[in-house]
């Protein structure tokens, strides 16, 4: 049981899944939570701010302990529980470096992602360009190859840096799947496609799932043509 | 001596020297090294694209184990050697809290940097705007400002994360330097430099200066009116 740990976090956004997958997996449930919606703006609430002044989701602690940050929260969670619940991040040198390569270029593939999805929410109507839209989805396309030709590497999976389900799947997972919601081909990516139906079923993933997601299970198709 | 690793770094280029300063740190002298041209687009040589399909820099091997993305290498370096040269990431609950959560606020701290650095570099002629501009510049103020802030704590300093040199310094460092190099104003933002002037003399950091900026001192204004 984890009292003396709290966590605000916002349905469907992938880094407040990320630490709630970890905490899952280190066992670590009974946390206090306290799901808040973006669209009241309640992550800019007098509660959160005093915890995180960027008044962003997840924002996280552990006692007296804040780590707001999803990556942070991750490896703390990690190094604080190691013998508790999986082990995420491996010790031997060569798996590690793998877990670690592929956990931090997750952020690229998140980045690629939301640079598509929440376009017209970031660019003012007046600075839209249908030349940025078509670059972000080609960019997007080539960071999925990439991830395609990982995922078809002999030595990798079922996760996906290898063998044993790691830091690297609690980073990935998420936007893997919220790449799925939003409407991304599973017939064009078929790599991630079967790493998306082979881990959503996981115990801490499916305990995880967005609740919206589960309510209206009719995704979006921004993504359709990526 | 570090005769199994090899480096391909960029002169000036953050993420390069995060690897560099926790190489010098963790006292792994003696690597293999490859300066490249970012200008002659050498970091998207077959030298390169054969450890890192991104075609980036840094681009970092130990033995056959590869690990580009900077925050994986510098995590991964720490980990291997923990009881060798400085220890940048503590043991203690409440400093590795701070540690990981300062180290990873840092990237939004770069990320601000560079929407206003490369603004020219990054989005097509056609399609810029002076709003997006000062859009860029405005989300950079307020950015400063939290960091700003954090070093005014009595609890912080003089380093970034409290008493000892640690990963958030090894990351935070090197943006904090390329604000100054790019003309942020020391007096606008008198903490940030107290920071910068204290820790540029530090061994690691004197070691591993970009070598362009030493033999061109003078740096550049995009970020004076900032």
């Amino acid at each position: 049981m984890a009292k003396d740990m709290t966590l605000y976090w916002g349905s469907g956004s992938p880094p407040c899944w990320k630490v709630m997958i970890a905490l899952e997996e280190k066992s670590l449930q009974g946390y206090n939570q306290k799901l808040l919606s973006f669209e009241k703006m309640e992550h800019k609430s007098k509660e959160v701010m005093d915890i995180n002044p960027r008044g962003q989701l997840p924002s996280f602690k552990h006692g007296n302990k804040i780590i707001n940050e999803s990556y942070g929260a991750c490896l703390y969670l990690e190094n604080q529980f190691k013998s508790q619940g999986q082990q995420l991040l491996p010790d031997c040198a060569e798996e590690q470096a793998l877990v670690l390569q592929r956990m931090f270029e997750g952020q690229t593939l998140q980045q690629k992602l939301g640079d598509v999805i929440y376009y017209s929410w970031r660019v003012p109507e007046e600075e839209r360009h249908d030349s940025a839209i078509k670059r972000n989805k080609e960019a997007l396309a080539t960071e999925l190859k990439l991830w395609e030709g990982y995922l078809s590497k002999p030595e990798v999976g079922p996760y996906i840096a290898g063998k044993n389900f790691t830091l690297a799947d609690v980073i990935c997972f998420p936007s893997v799947a919220y790449g799925f919601r939003f409407g991304l081909s599973q017939e064009k990516y078929p790599k991630l496609a079967g790493y998306y139906n082979q881990l959503k079923d996981r115990p801490s993933i499916k305990a995880t799932w967005p609740p919206h997601w589960l309510e209206n299970p009719q995704g979006m198709d921004v993504l359709k043509d990526v």
